[in-house]
C-alpha cells in the first residue's frame, strides 16, 4: 500500500475534539458532563433564518455563482456600513464558513514553505489550515499575565523573516478572550507597512466585545487597506455555525479577483443556507445586544470563579467567548482527562479543552487550559463550582 | 504592496465560466442564448428534500459532527449496498461537495511536488484542486475518434513516475460521456497494483449510464479496495448541486482516520443540507429512472445533430451528460465566442465550452467543445439546429 502524504501525517487531532471519547464514557456511565471545551453558542438562531428557507420554493436547487449570491453580499456591504467599514461588491466572496476564509486568505498570499507571523495562543484550526496549504507557522507569545495583550514590538518582529508573507491574527481572541486595543491595531498595521505584509483580519467575534470598549477593525485602518484580508463568519454572531456561511473581504480588487478563481474551483456556498444567511441582517439590533449581555454576564460568572482560586493566573478577558486560565499544576491535559474519568460532583463533571493545542510551540500551554462559556448561566456556576472543587481535589491527589 | 502567491496567480479561471460575460452582452443586447456550457441540471430536486429541511426545528442551528450526521452516512451505506458495494460507519465522510472530497483525497495521499495521472481531456477544475494541492498533474491521452475510451496499457503507464501517487479518473466520465467497460476499469486497477498507486474514483455521474449498459464501479474491484479511495455527490443525482453535499470513502481505515482531521479543519458540511440530504434515499426508484430516460433522449437528440454535421468528430457517449466534438476549424474558443457575438437564427444563440480548458497538456482540444445538455428536448433540438448552420456560417466566413 502506498504512504499517506506526510502533510496528512502531521496534522493534529482537534485539541477540542480528541478528548470527546473520554466525554462519551462518561455520559454512558451516568455522569452528566458541562461542556466548556466547544465553542458552540447555546443562543437560538433568529427565526428569520428559518422563516426564510421555508419559504424557499425554486423547484431545483441549483449552484449560485462562486463569489455568492448577490443578496448576501449585499446584505454584507449593509452590515459593515454599520461599523464604518465600506465594501464594494467585488471586494467581497461569500465561503464556507469563516473556515474556508482562512484558506482562500492563506492560500492567495502564501507559496509552499512560506509562513505566516500569529500570535500565540491561537485558534487551533489555523495549524490545520497552514498545514493543508503548505505554510508555516512563525508564532510570537502573548501572555496569560498580560491579559494576551500584545508583547513589545521588539518581539513582534523576531517572528518575522524573509519568508514572511502575511500577520494573521484573531480580534477579539479565540482562544483568549483578548480584545485588543487601538494602539495595538495600529502597532500591527505599522508593522505589516515595515516589513511588507498582509494582514488576515479574522474578526468573527466583533460583536463579542465587554464592558464598552470601543472596538477596533483592521478595516479602520484607512492607510493600509490594500493590506487588508478579512475573514468573517456569520456562525457566532446569529448562533448559526451549521450555516457554513463566512465571508472573505478585501479592498485590494486584484487580490479578490485572483481569491475568486479558488471559489470557482469549489462551485459555491451552500444555496439555502445563503439565502437565509441574506436575511440576517434584518434581525432587530436587540437580539445582538441581548446575546452581547448574556456572554457578559457568562463571562463575570466565569471570571469571579478563577479569580478566587488559588494560584489561577487569569486576567478578565473582554471579547469573544473564551478564556485562557493558567493553572498551579504541571499537566492541564492530565487534569481535564482525570476531570472525566475520575471525578464528579453529585454525579456531575466538566470538559475542558487543554490548551497546548493552541500554542505552536512545542512545550508552551502545558499548564493552561481553556474554557468557553458557551452554557447558560446556573450551569456555568455548577461547572466553575466543579471547576474549583476538582482542581483543589486534583491537587491534593497528585500532590503539588 | 506583497506579490500574491504564484500558486494563484498559476490558477486559470474556468473555461466554462470565463465566457460568461460575453452570453450576459447577447442577452442584454436581446438575444436568447441557450446554454450547453454547463453542467446544471434541470432536472427538479426532489420534494421530500424541501419537506424535510422545512420540518427542521432545532432552535440552535449547530454544527454537526466533521464526519457528518450519522443519518447521512447511513444512508450512504444504505445506497451503495444497492450497488453491491459495502461501506462501514468509519469508511465515510460527508464533504461540501464532490469537490472538496476531490482535495481531501489529493491532500491524503499527495505531498507538494507529487503527481498525479489523469486521463485527459478530464473535469476542469482536477486542474484547481491540483494547483491549491501543489499536487502535478500527468496526463495521458483519450480521443474523440475512440470515444475517450482508454488507450492501451503502455500508453498509459507512460504517464506514471516516482512521483506519481495515485490515478485520479472519472466515471462516467465529464467532459466526455464515456463510461469505461469492466475490462477498462480492471486495466487501471492492474496497473494501480504493478504501480503501487491509489485510485481516486469519481463517480458523481454513477446513475448516468445509457443503453442498459453495465456499470463497473472501482469499489467492484474487489482485490485492490484498500487503494481505492471514491468520491461522490448527490448533486447530479438528485439534481441538488446548492446543496454542497458530496462524500469520499474507502475501505481503507487507516485513510479515513487521517482524512477525519481534514474534515475536523474545516469543522463541518453544512447542517441544514446534510439534513435534507439524509432523506433522498426514500425518492422513488422511479425518479432517478425517468432523469436517466430523460438524458438518454436528450443525448440522442445531441448525437443525431452531431452525426449529421460534415467533418464533425464524435462517437455516441454513453454516460453522464455531456459530449465532447471535434470541429472541422481551428480555433473552438473563437467559434464559441462568435456565436455569442456575431451570430444568431430567430434571434437566438448557443453557449459551447471551449474543450482546451479541459486538457492538461497545452495545445490539445483546442479544435474541441464539451456540450451539456441540461436543458429541455425541444431547447435542445433548436440549440443544436443553430449549432449546426452556426458551424456551417463559421466556417464560410473564416474560408476554412
Amino acid at each position: 500500500m502506498p504512504n499517506l502524504s506526510e502533510r496528512i501525517k502531521n496534522m493534529q487531532a482537534s485539541p477540542i475534539r480528541k478528548l470527546a471519547p473520554l466525554a462519551e464514557k462518561a455520559k454512558k456511565e451516568g455522569k452528566k458532563v458541562y461542556h466548556l471545551n466547544i465553542g458552540q453558542p447555546d443562543i437560538e438562531t433568529p427565526q428569520i433564518f428559518y422563516d426564510t428557507i421555508k419559504s424557499f420554493n425554486n423547484p431545483v436547487l441549483a449552484y449560485t455563482g462562486s463569489q455568492g449570491i448577490p443578496e448576501l453580499i449585499n446584505s454584507y456591504i449593509r452590515y459593515y456600513k454599520e461599523w464604518n467599514i465600506d465594501f464594494e461588491e467585488d471586494e467581497i466572496i461569500v465561503t464556507n464558513g469563516g473556515s474556508e476564509a482562512i484558506l482562500f486568505a492563506l492560500m492567495a498570499v502564501c507559496d509552499y514553505g512560506d509562513n505566516i507571523v500569529i500570535p500565540e495562543p491561537f485558534y487551533t484550526n489555523y495549524n490545520g489550515f497552514s498545514q493543508i496549504a503548505g505554510v508555516n507557522v512563525s508564532p510570537f507569545l502573548t501572555k496569560a499575565e498580560d491579559g494576551f495583550h500584545l508583547p513589545k514590538k521588539e518581539e513582534i518582529v523576531k517572528a518575522i523573516n524573509d519568508k514572511t508573507k502575511a500577520i494573521l491574527i484573531s480580534n477579539p481572541g479565540n482562544p483568549t478572550g483578548v480584545v485588543y486595543t487601538k494602539d495595538e491595531i495600529r502597532l500591527i498595521a505599522d508593522i505589516a507597512k515595515e516589513y511588507d505584509l498582509y494582514i488576515i483580519a479574522d474578526e468573527v467575534y466583533r460583536e463579542f466585545v465587554y464592558d464598552n470598549l470601543e472596538y477596533t477593525s483592521f478595516m479602520h485602518m484607512k492607510d493600509i487597506l490594500d493590506r487588508v484580508i478579512l475573514v468573517d463568519s456569520i456562525s457566532k454572531r446569529y448562533s448559526a455555525c451549521g450555516a457554513r456561511i463566512g465571508l472573505i473581504a478585501s479592498k485590494n480588487k486584484e487580490l479578490m479577483k485572483n481569491v475568486l478563481k479558488l471559489a470557482q474551483s469549489r462551485l459555491c456556498s451552500p444555496t439555502i443556507e445563503q439565502i437565509g444567511a441574506a436575511k440576517l441582517i434584518e434581525t432587530p439590533k436587540e437580539y445582538l445586544e441581548k446575546v452581547k449581555e448574556e456572554y457578559q454576564r457568562r463571562r463575570d460568572v466565569v471570571y469571579e470563579a478563577l479569580s478566587k482560586i488559588e494560584g489561577v493566573i487569569c486576567k478578565k478577558p473582554t471579547g469573544a467567548f473564551y478564556v485562557i486560565a493558567k493553572l498551579p499544576i504541571k499537566d492541564a491535559e492530565d487534569f481535564v482527562k482525570w476531570l472525566l474519568t475520575d471525578y464528579s460532583v453529585d454525579n456531575e463533571t466538566i470538559m475542558l479543552a487543554p490548551a497546548d493545542g493552541f500554542y505552536a510551540t512545542e512545550g508552551l500551554g502545558k499548564d493552561e487550559v481553556r474554557i468557553s462559556y458557551c452554557i447558560n448561566i446556573d450551569a456555568l456556576k455548577k461547572a466553575m463550582n466543579i471547576f474549583e472543587k476538582g482542581l483543589i481535589e486534583y491537587k491534593k491527589q497528585k500532590g503539588c
